[in-house]
């Protein structure tokens, strides 16, 4: 599934208004329906970020893949519940019923999984639910960046990574002030973990000030990494690859400036919120 | 950190058996200590795969980025524990103490995280920890590949995928038969998920044969990706992009093949357990 953005292309010296096809990230809320000391019970089992779609090929992957069940069999029946949500009217939630309690992994379920209460993101909109861990604080940041800065940073990043061009199997993260200074980086396996890890230096360090500062990502940006960014109150993001639907749907709710596919020569800017003067 | 690992790679026609830089992938166990109703309380907030180094940056940034703290200063102490484990005889345990419970969103804590048990992966090793999960099953298929089956299945992948030419941003994982034809397919913007749901699809179809399959995933190979091939009982994986140290570790314990790296004349073959011919 993908979904039409529009968006600004920077290629060949010049900028270009146009659309972009953008894939699509929703969460999905997982429940199991099985039985427990012959009683049926229902929890919720885990809530993924997933490109809506073959949902049911996914929660029969999933289980099987972490040994929750040993035979495809073993699954009843699989639907999706609950209303469709959000700008795509999808349902965000699925129902998986077992049939076998004796091959069913019981103990591996308690102690792996298990959410302890119903998901929010997957129930209404994922925004909305964010807006309330969110609501008093804003992007009020200003800064202004070139368009040598923007193509430039991932390089900077990369020249400056100790491990990328050791392995070439490593993300990072870069905290950048507007004038395309490196104040801080850190490399992971994980996205996620090189931004947590940049962040939480950045933090220690009392680095951070929103109002003259950019984060920098390797790969692509996904609703995780721009919620993260969003809780530093840093309003303008870079990435070097493609971003998801709830990435720019998340970036732009929040006033924040998105910009991804950023080459040698080109970008696109996503969402412009913090109107970024390219000079 | 990184690690060296020898490699076969194939390049201009050649194969060389060389040593390659790896990034090292290890579980890292995160405890929270807190004060909640006045009684200090000890709890596993999470378990993320991370690359060992800088974990005082990462447990910061994940606790800020989560809102678990509003402020740095709720850290009281961060503090490695355990003894060191693995070939790399590092602490993957990580003791966080909060200082100010009326901050600590202690609900969020409980609704969002808190894995009940400890971590066996953690523990001790995480290969021996998996082997309890994999101890009645083996990898026992040989597919015999040629060097052109190989280095096609990433393209075949990305000929056969309906979105990765609209979006450039979304992966996917691929079951192939050993003479190089495609039998399952999916995408998802996360490469966990295009993977369960590829072997989803499989088996609810009945596809999967581990004789003669193997199984192409775009981007990096990281444990997980590898421990969910494992379970099907497929013994040959390939990915697009570099695997991690415990990819490579996991592979090599339950005798699969693992090659990584595959561009349009190149690939690199990091453990070949299976012993693929190569003509």
């Amino acid at each position: 599934m993908n979904s039409k953005y529009k968006v600004v292309k920077f290629k060949k010296d010049k900028f270009k208004k146009t659309d972009d096809l953008v894939s699509i990230e929703e969460p999905l809320e997982i429940s199991l329906k099985y039985k427990d000391q012959n009683k049926w019970v229902t929890n919720i089992l885990s809530i993924t970020m997933r490109t809506p779609g073959h949902d049911e090929d996914l929660v029969r992957g999933f289980l099987f893949n972490e040994q929750i069940i040993q035979n495809i069999n073993e699954i009843d029946n699989i639907e999706g519940v609950g209303k469709k949500v959000g700008q795509y009217n999808i349902q965000n939630k699925i129902l998986i019923t077992l049939n076998n309690s004796k091959n069913i992994n019981i103990s591996k379920i308690k102690r792996d999984f298990l959410t302890n209460s119903s998901c929010g993101v997957c129930g209404k909109s994922s925004l909305d639910a964010l807006e309330i861990i969110k609501k008093d604080k804003t992007s009020n940041t200003e800064p202004k960046l070139t368009k040598e800065i923007i193509i430039q940073s991932p390089s900077v990043l990369r020249k400056n990574q100790s491990e990328f061009s050791k392995t070439g199997g490593i993300h990072a993260s870069g905290l950048f002030s507007s004038d395309g200074k490196l104040i801080s980086l850190r490399e992971d396996v994980g996205r996620h973990n090189a931004l947590d890890k940049m962040i939480g230096n950045a933090l220690n360090k009392n680095q951070i000030n929103p109002k003259n500062q950019f984060i920098t990502c390797s790969g692509r940006l996904n609703f995780e990494l721009v919620q993260k960014v969003l809780m530093t109150n840093i309003s303008l993001m870079i990435g070097v690859g493609a971003p998801t639907s709830l990435a720019i749907d998340l970036a732009n709710r929040f006033d924040m400036t998105l910009i991804g596919f950023v080459k040698e020569y080109s970008f696109n800017i996503y969402i412009n919120n913090q109107k970024v003067i390219l000079n």
